[in-house]
């Protein structure tokens, strides 16, 4: 877990507004939950791995001793969103779409972009089944994308039931599919070898991989999607596909869907279609998402249908700074000017320029000590504060304040209400 | 801990909002830090009580069994400054002045504006003794407050060595100087008599709980403060509170301040002047702070100065949503326009269609259903969306949209291309 210096912070803030921004647009509201969520709730949504990474709470009070955890650090954001919907049903819109942009914790081992705290950008809409929801979380994550700059970004698009069918055909027992898609999600990484290798490692046999690994080659080829001969759920699963790729085709995200046939997904809850992000630089995905029509029904007790996709906040923020996507004027410094002052007795008037300055939307820092001036305008250089405004006795005795450009090196001196607008004007023609 | 609901996080955020823009008017810079810190960080730093509230997380792993706790979440946002501090001394400047808005989770008995996650809005300067930073902080804490709506609160101002100098004057050993505090803490809430109560249970005789709330008394007198004998120490800390508040004269927060010689704050980290903020219609505090010259040293083997205030949000937004502070315009409804369609071969076009109208910087929902037309304008009618755009057949056929106006109940046809301006310039006449 990090601390995020200014500059981060400003990094962060700059990239969250924009996703917030395009989020929306769409129609979709905040939402925010707790950091802690009751253990039960997270327990079993995630898989055996997933059991395994959530970061517990102790009880408190007397129980604390006994080492029990009643408490845990949300894993992710779907479901406390689950929860959400069950425990506020009554007053939520039947059709919510809500966005939550906030941290998650996972006890995973670090690696680039990976964090054992970070944030996750989620939309998801809920209480529909209809194709335009699984088009419109896409069509959302894209615009996000293309509004932070990004021009090559893919989203693969898959289908829990087509992968099921898909397992059917090469043979794989019922019991086996969770092992074997844990396999198949590596594909990516790990190469038809290495998935192979997994496979046998986990009692699947030689000849079933191969005819999984060719149908999802015949499948991945253009126009293949119908290639191989599925049941009667993998042949909806493809209808699915297809109508979600014909929404999206109307829309700017049209171009960025891919087909993949291979795509798993990690987690145990989606249902339905599942997406993910990728870009050419980055091993790991920008995001994923999917339909998850029964996680809901897990608290509520009746299914709620609904569909979602989340952006990593840090990957992005990884692959942008790599390729300097980030705006210059967000370097900032501290702040727009520094007031200076020569000695204690002229404390009181630098914070009455330092609030008139203020009031004319200026960042102002006043120097807190009295040291020579010399060292004060070296210290607003050092921290690129580009104007120093200085108050000598002269300057306190006429109501004036000398106004020093540390970029051109020039002085000039103003009436204090006079100087706000001088030195606005002043930043201005910086750029 | 609480869910917010969209209508709750965009309170939140128009206080943030607004709590930020001033502090960033300040100089003040964003920093941000992990919700959880090394126990080791935490432990000690906010007295035994504290000690008690700390959140504490599992170990992970194969120590997870052992019941020990390695990490425990944020209990406040000063000890992770000092921390921070001592960390990258390196890269930060010398004067560094940061902001941080986060959540903090204390184990404490729920109350009124009193939760187990709450957000904390501190402003801390660090790297000098001066009183301006004092001054400063009160500033800006004043100047957001201001800018929230808020016109009656209360800065009251002590000082860590006045309230030493009093309990000497009044008899009380060293040793209990610590325990007197709390008690002295709770006279706004308990009363001169439930003090005197608490101190005799805390073994303070009564003659020196006597002299202490007549020294206490005689120092809220106005211009009462140099009415009690002190020893030096107590004089240079009056010549301190003097000198903040000559200079907070200087700038509109003057008249907000007021000496309460008996405010003591609960912290252990305080050694020189503090600060609490109040409103009349609120038991407890809106906020609190203070110099801790000493905290940081703790970290670092060597002492920084800072000081810093801490505002609390929840209290805050308590205080707003009783008042009605919060402007009508954040009851917004989730989209300005909602896109309704006949049959499912229109979807495409829908999606085309808010693709155009978000292009024009409305909010724009898809309903995602074939249902009956009538079923879809009486969904955005209960959620308040107070435009729909409907296509129909002969619409699609001419790349024409009707726009039908919750409000006047009024419909017409447009161009397509035409339809968002027509709808902005309608939501401007909404007013």
């Amino acid at each position: 877990m990090r601390d995020f210096l200014p500059e981060d912070v400003r990094r962060r803030e700059y990239v969250i507004g924009i996703i917030k921004r395009v989020y929306e647009r769409y129609g979709f509201e905040p939402l925010e939950t707790p950091a802690a969520e009751n253990l039960e709730t997270l327990m079993g949504k995630y898989g055996e791995e997933g059991n395994q990474l959530i970061f517990k709470i102790l009880k408190r009070g007397e129980h604390e001793a006994s080492g029990q955890a009643d408490l845990a650090l949300r894993y992710d954001l779907t479901v406390p969103l689950a929860r959400v919907i069950a425990h506020h049903q009554a007053t939520l819109p039947r059709l919510f779409r809500r966005y939550q942009i906030q941290p998650v914790w996972r006890a995973d081992r670090p690696a680039r972009g990976r964090f054992r705290e970070f944030y996750q950008c989620d939309v998801d809409a809920l209480g529909s089944t209809s194709p335009v929801v699984d088009a419109e979380v896409c069509a959302a994550v894209s615009d996000a994308l293309t509004g932070l700059g990004f021009a090559d970004f893919t989203i693969r698009i898959n289908h829990r039931q087509l992968l099921t069918s898909v397992l059917k055909h090469a043979g794989i027992p019922d019991e086996l599919h969770g092992t074997a898609l844990v396999a198949v999600d590596k594909l990516d990484k790990i190469g038809r070898e290495g998935v192979a290798s997994e496979m046998a490692a986990r009692g699947i046999e030689a000849a079933s991989t191969t005819r999984l690994l060719e149908a999802f080659k015949a499948l991945s080829e253009p126009g293949g999607i119908r290639s191989v001969p599925l049941d009667g759920a993998g042949n909806r699963a493809v209808d699915n596909i297809e109508a979600i790729l014909d929404l999206l085709n109307a829309t700017d995200a049209g171009r960025r869907m891919r087909i993949d046939p291979s795509l798993a997904r990690g987690l145990s809850y989606y249902t339905g279609a599942i997406f993910e992000i990728n870009v050419p630089d980055l091993a790991g995905s920008l995001g994923g998402g999917g339909r998850y029509d029964n996680l809901v029904g897990m608290f509520l007790g009746q299914n709620v249908p609904a569909c979602g996709f989340s952006l990593g906040l840090e990957r992005i923020l990884v692959v942008m700074g790599e390729r300097n996507m980030f705006p210059p004027s967000l370097a900032t410094s501290p702040a727009d000017v520094m007031v200076a002052v020569f000695e204690p007795a002229g404390m009181p008037h630098a914070l009455r320029l330092a609030q008139s300055l203020r009031a004319s939307g200026l960042r102002v820092m006043v120097y807190p000590d009295a040291d020579k001036i010399g060292k004060q305008i070296k210290y607003a250089d050092t921290q690129r504060i580009p104007f120093v405004a200085i108050l000598g006795d002269s300057e306190i005795a006429s109501g004036t304040v000398t106004v020093k450009n540390l970029t051109t090196q020039t002085q000039t001196t103003y009436d204090q209400a006079a100087a706000g607008a001088a030195i606005l004007e002043g930043l201005t023609h910086r750029g």
